[in-house]
């Protein structure tokens, strides 16, 4: 699957991915007013918002990306019909011709992580019948518990083509909390990103492995580190844009050849048309010229 | 929430939650059987034999515990309609009473973290209405994001009188792989125990806080130590009957006064019916049977 994106990522030009994140105050009123309006003002009501607003993204962006990353948990907090739009959001995508990374961040012990990889890259047997759950194409996992949590997953990856993103160094303000801490001289993140080589030396798709990592854009030496300890993984790089990444910060996360890493933006993109540079734009055209403004901004850092 | 959970563990002096994690292999062939007729070899008819099953093993239990823990995977592989299941699970364990532990092990940055927990634990406004997705009393949370992945669940316990269990040192075999790793002298697992405290102070609830630890009944001298760190936390303990914890290493997770844990069993209460053991019980006598059996085996290890 790897191979797959890095073909996307060269065919368009475009190292970035679009986080399909929406919450309801991103949603232009006249498609809530009309979701409410047939559904009520109810889990179905918002999830449907959440299903239109979506479409509409992915019909003027398509063309331009080769993934995006819808974030579970924005669709986890409409119960059963959030979970529902997200299921039809990733068809929706792949009718495109989209890669979808499912941000779903899940990880547990052997057995639980089976099913996890099951539901969201793999597939189930139920008697005689082979169901495919959700059917993502890569997943974000979370380290925490170890290669045991890990192995069901790179299972998957190796024998259906998928892949994965590991956290190593995230975003957020916090993260060094226990991330940063220093053992045998190295910082944890450090740690992880040693054994995410071992995972991906069990799946390789052509140069690239399937098992990459998630480094933050607003740790940019630490990016510039990490993507020289890995050099077969790619990076999924989140905190571009509204989290305070900045494209100048991006370079040391690519290799020499433009390759490497490729950058989330959800804010900055799906909520353009209420920011005051896209100003007076419908979503749908706010949208498109955030991810043409983005695209120059990375090309430009890439190029200085 | 905590406190009521502590009111159930005393009531029916039962430190025990009952792990509801179905396999389609743990449920009876007339109940399989019965739900394909109707559904089909399908997501539908899985989902539909899960909580069939489960409502069973919930009507044959109630009285004996205080609390159930479904792991959110075993539903999510079975994609929509199995989520539908584990939402139709936590309403019937609220109807019969019984504290409802989400094994959900989310984390994600800030506001993501918030939708997760909104999702779990809270509600979401849509318009003007207030929903409640899933609607779980506890959920299980993974900490390697930090604190401000962690304060949104806290948010939602301090004002909706919800718990969390955060993961520290789990009962996995390769767990040890970051969480045993020493930092300034003392193993991850120990750094993440002394957040657990800070966190735990911000929302207090009687004696313990609703900031609850995750240690597995497979390291007992680690959990002895974790418990004299954590005074006010109580601690969820996996891993104990399949994954090869004893009732004889479970002592040093409990205070002095018999509570400060409550011990999980999965595979060997609900899958009870196939093992040497119960074997000619049907299933529901057989999980009643093993948490009886549970129950004396704690009792007898918290006295010696």
């Amino acid at each position: 699957m790897i191979s797959q994106l890095i073909k996307g990522i060269k065919e368009k030009n475009a190292p970035i991915v679009v986080g399909l994140d929406p919450m309801l105050s991103y949603i232009p009123e006249d498609i809530t007013a009309r979701c409410f309006a047939q559904y009520g003002e109810t889990l179905e009501g918002a999830a449907e918002a959440v299903l239109e607003f979506n479409k509409g993204l992915v019909d003027a962006v398509y063309d331009l990306v080769p993934a995006v990353k819808p974030q579970i948990a924005m669709y986890e907090q409409f119960g059963i019909p959030g979970l529902l739009a997200f299921k039809k959001t990733v068809d929706y995508c792949h009718e495109k011709g989209l890669v979808v990374i499912g941000d779903v961040k899940r990880g547990d012990i052997g057995s639980t992580s089976a099913a996890y990889a099951n539901a969201h890259l793999g597939q189930v047997t139920v008697g005689s019948t082979v169901c495919t759950p959700f059917d993502e194409d890569i997943a974000t996992v979370n380290p925490y518990l170890g290669t045991d949590g890990i192995e069901p997953f790179l299972k998957v990856c190796r024998e259906q083509k998928k892949g994965i993103f590991v956290l190593c160094k995230t975003s957020n303000p916090s993260s060094g909390e226990f991330q940063d801490r220093i053992i045998d001289g190295r910082p944890l993140y450090e740690w992880v990103a040693e054994k995410i080589n071992e995972w991906g030396a069990t799946a390789m798709d052509g140069d690239y492995s399937e098992v990459g990592a998630v480094v933050g854009a607003t740790y940019p030496e630490m990016g510039a580190a990490l993507r020289k300890m890995m050099p077969k993984a790619m990076i999924l790089v989140p905190g571009y844009g509204a989290q305070g990444g900045r494209g100048k910060d991006l370079k040391g996360f690519f290799n020499e050849d433009g390759l490497g890493a490729i950058v989330n933006s959800s804010r900055g993109i799906i909520a353009a048309w209420k920011s005051e540079t896209y100003k007076g734009m419908d979503y749908k055209a706010a949208a498109r010229a955030a991810v043409t403004d983005m695209q120059a901004d990375i090309a430009s850092a890439l190029k200085g």
